[in-house]
This record gives C-alpha cells, structure tokens and sequence, in this order.
C-alpha cells in the first residue's frame, strides 16, 4: 500500500463514514461508498435501498453510477474507492466490471450479516481470486469507525434489513 | 421444473431475447432480461451500459430495478425469471437481495467470455451455492436461440465490449 493512496484512502473512508451517517439519519441502512480518479473524489453515496425503493441501490453501486457520469465513460480505470464494510458480491463484481484499481474497506461481510442484513457467505477476496478479477483489495481499513456504523444502526428506531 | 412456470419463462425468454435485439439495434451489447411477479410481466430490459454511460446497467440490473419501481417493494418475492444469459457474480447477487424465486437463462458466462466481455470466472450455479443463496436456477433454457444472440453480435459493426 503506497503512503500516497493510504492518505487519500484515509480521506475518501471518511466521506463514506459521513455519507452513511447522512443516509442514516433520514433511515437508510449504514453503508457509505466514496470514488476518486486522479486523486479527485468525483463521488460519494450512501446507500439508497429503502429511499428509492430499489434492491440494488447499495453504496458501492450508486457512487459507481454516479462516478460514470461524472467521468463520462463506463471504465473508471485506476479509480481508488473506499467503502465503509466489505462490497457483497453484486457491490464487488460491479467494481471488477467498472475496472477500478483499489478497494479499501472497514467493516466486513460477518458485521453486517450480525446487524440482519441477508448476506451472500461469499467474501470479495474469495470472489476477486476465484473470479480472477484484478482488483486490489485492502481490508479493515478504519474498522473501528465503519464498525462502529452499524452499532448506531442497530440501536435506531427505523431500522430496516434485507 | 413445474410444467406452469416453464410455460411461463418460455413467454418472458421470448420477451428478453426481443428486448435485447432491440438493444443491439440501438448499438447494446446482445443481454436481455423478462421478470414476473404473479404469473404477470412486470418488467423487460435489454442491457443499456453504454447507452446509459452505466456500467451497472446489464439487463438483469435495469430490469431488477424496474420491477421494484413497478410493485413499490424492494422484493420481488416469488418472481419468476428469464435471463438469455447466466447472470454475471453482480447480477447474480441483485437477484438474491431481491429474493427472487428462479432464474432461467440460456447462454452461459463462458459464451459470453467467447465473445469479448470481461466476465469474472464464477458461475451462477458456485455463487448461489457457495453463498448459501435459495434462488434456484434453471440452466441451458432455450439456449440455442440465446447463443444465437451472440453469433449477431459478433457480426455487428456498432459493438464495444467491457
């Protein structure tokens, strides 16, 4: 891990953290996704799943939608992303098909499993090395604060898993 | 494979077959997808990534998103669907968050691979297995008329793989 990326990681991480606390407080679950291409962050989301009505509306998915946009190209090629828990397996494959280089996340798959949400047993390394995508993952990144997330999800009145 | 339900995912392949030509006429790539909930067609999509400049948007996905939109509700329990090709991990996934019942589809990953997409190696079949998903899958369905899908593409001057 270069000391270069692991500051804008550390940077882009707390965005995400900022993000999922923004869609927690309007009753979203506690998932926040940030992306930047050269060294610019060109987007930020939290989940979306419950406010949009739209199962695949999860952070990692709307900040590379939005990201697309931004950048005005499907390809998001050496794109740094920093997503407070482990992408599941639609959240991982849409970051292999956007081919971006660096996935820095906190909390895990098993965390958000624990808070109730329907998890897939499948973790992103294990679908990144049988898959063999090129993606570089770095995990438990800021796990404290991204874990923390779900405790205050856990502990709110409008919670809602999936 | 209950006689009903294969009647029916014949009716909704026919439709996601006709769905992507329709994209591939406007320069998609050859995916199509047909959902129903309750014995009716609630949504039909053809892959519109770069159209849409959204590499999330594969047929699944866009029809997926449609059917939540169009039954209000971030499942689509019991919904029966057709795919013309396996779905991809990312795909995949978004029909088991959205807890589908079952997916028919006709070509595979590796007919996909063959004709230019950068498919991760994980079949449908090793996700929902490995991820302990209860979607069930019925492969090869109407298969000759799916790969045929790609044979037209190939051919086609207007196509950009991802």
């Amino acid at each position: 891990m270069e000391k270069q990326n692991h500051a804008l990681a550390t940077v882009l991480m707390m965005a995400a953290i900022e993000s999922a606390k923004q869609g927690m407080a309007q009753g979203q679950s506690p998932f926040g996704c940030a992306i930047s291409v050269g060294g610019q962050i060109i987007s930020v989301s939290h989940n979306r799943v419950v406010q949009d009505t739209d199962i695949t509306a999860h952070a990692e998915i709307n900040a590379i939608r939005e990201a697309c946009q931004k950048v005005t190209n499907i390809f998001l090629t050496d794109a740094i992303v920093a997503s407070t828990c482990e992408p599941c397996p639609m959240c991982m494959a849409a970051l292999h098909w956007a081919r971006v280089k660096e996935v820095y996340y906190g909390a895990s798959i098993s965390d958000a499993a624990q808070a109730g949400f329907n998890e897939l047993q499948l973790s992103a390394a294990d679908l990144v090395k049988q898959g063999q995508s090129s993606v570089i993952l770095i995990p438990d990144f800021m796990k404290k604060e991204c874990t923390e997330l779900f405790d205050l999800w856990v502990s709110s009145a409008q919670k809602q898993v999936y």
